[in-house]
């Protein structure tokens, strides 16, 4: 691997609805916040890298682009079906008046709810409109370089491509209608993720990132990886028994205290809102605003 | 659509791991129940079409040929991420002591779940070795012609490519372990589907069907399809809710009275095991044996 961030989308300049230029690369300034930075506007310059997927991304070339539309740092057809653990810090649990489970929950999502950051909106279904329970889960993603199967705790970080952020987008009225949350979390643009792919040679030490989730603005959200219930290696080791991951699987790992609905009043999204996952050091801003479906 | 009954298959006479013989075709017999027919090792014939996928199978050929290998109608390619209802027959529900829903719950199925009819193994994952509570769920799947979102139930059966019989093998303890079940149902090979994809043309009631499961030879289970709680276009119509569904999508529909740990003895699944899910008129006996994995 030789990145350290990756970035993929299209370059300013040309057709932005033109998917054929697609490019992925590496961030000039390592420190760059790149959601936030085209969230306001500013020019990101990136060195360009010669491969075309997060997969097999190449090498840095000599050309630099400056980024016009962020895209999520993988396709949809390369993640494929999205893995999710649910309770997986302990002040969510809490907060959502459940045990600590004992083993991880996993529910799925569709490649369809595969989203890219701003500028793409995100889509509030008809569905939840009328329930009017849009919610945010602000998460850390880790995506998969190889396909494994039963993998143990101490092979899963070599199947490590990098981490990004997600929002678990969650239609709470659906979802407490039901015991399984496939439906209320799997709408269309329900995972948006990125637009930073960290490499765990930048991110050695997960427990040390803190992650904040933002609403126009205001901290909703704020927890260290230090409260996660179950690893990374155990949640990868724990997907993979009986079942190959193939390379490019996304996993989210849960969301700390704080959703919109355990607020007092409630923190829900509506048409307009912007929301912003924030995971520091590398990671930086997962900026999304919503809009209500025609 | 041309075809009543198609099946996929290598033929007979060949390499049978070459995948590149793959053939779609109308089985010459009209009658014939396929899977039982090859699970005898009884010749099959089989009037091979022009295409090369049951999304676009082409048309009727001058060419036969002898089924070797049986294959899913799909690819795990094709179907992508698999739609499950669950808890849809009353009387299953009963015995499962849950009160009828007032809406289908969902839950997903990876890609990778998806498997052949016999000849191909059916392999239990270690994982459900250790505690030894395989299960099958004898369901009714269909099959999406074309992508779909926000369909009415009035419009959902313009959707339907055909109909097939899948098994939802499930591993109950882990099941039981926690609230959301796509991890018990979720291993490599949990969803084995076909043989035989039947035009809505020949099957133009579903509720006339009537299925069976039978473990060994013994009849476990046995339900007409009219004890059906949601119907055919209303599951359609609630899973495209927000939500596209792929040309190709497999939903399956749930299973009736008689899983294995609902009787007594339990009747669960262990290595040579034979599973068949018989599904009459027109599809016929989706075959399975179970293999445990090394």
């Amino acid at each position: 691997m030789t990145f350290q961030r990756l970035v993929r989308f299209v370059p300013k300049g040309g057709d932005d609805d033109d998917d054929s230029k697609v490019l992925l690369g590496e961030p000039v300034d390592p420190s760059v916040d790149v959601g936030l930075a085209v969230r306001k506007g500013e020019d990101v310059a990136v060195k360009v890298y010669s491969g075309s997927s997060a997969l097999n991304p190449g090498e840095a070339t000599e050309q630099t682009a400056t980024i016009g539309r962020l895209l999520a740092p993988l396709t949809q057809q390369e993640v494929g079906t999205i893995r999710c653990i649910g309770l997986n810090y302990k002040k969510h649990a809490e907060e959502a008046k459940m045990s600590i489970p004992a083993i991880p929950t996993l529910f799925l999502k569709p490649a369809t709810c595969l989203a890219d950051p701003y500028p793409a909106p995100t889509i509030i279904p008809k569905h939840t409109l009328i329930t009017d329970t849009a919610d945010y889960e602000s998460e850390l993603a880790v995506v998969l370089s190889r396909e494994c199967k039963n993998v143990s705790e101490e092979e899963a970080m070599s199947y490590v491509l990098g981490y990004t952020a997600a929002n678990d987008i969650s239609s709470r009225a659906a979802q407490f209608e039901q015991t399984q949350w496939c439906y209320s979390k799997g709408f269309d643009g329900a995972c948006p993720i990125g637009p930073v792919l960290v490499s765990p040679a930048a991110i050695t030490d997960v427990s040390k990132l803190r992650m904040r989730g933002l609403k126009n603005g205001k901290v909703v959200q704020d927890s260290s990886l230090n409260d996660l219930i179950f690893s990374i290696p155990k949640v990868i080791s724990f997907c993979s028994q009986g079942t190959t991951l193939p390379a490019g699987t996304v996993i989210i790992t849960g969301t700390p205290a704080g959703v919109g609905m355990a607020h007092n009043p409630k923190e829900l999204l509506h048409d307009g809102d912007e929301f912003v996952v924030e995971i520091q050091p590398h990671i930086g801003s997962l900026v999304n605003v919503m809009k209500d479906e025609k």
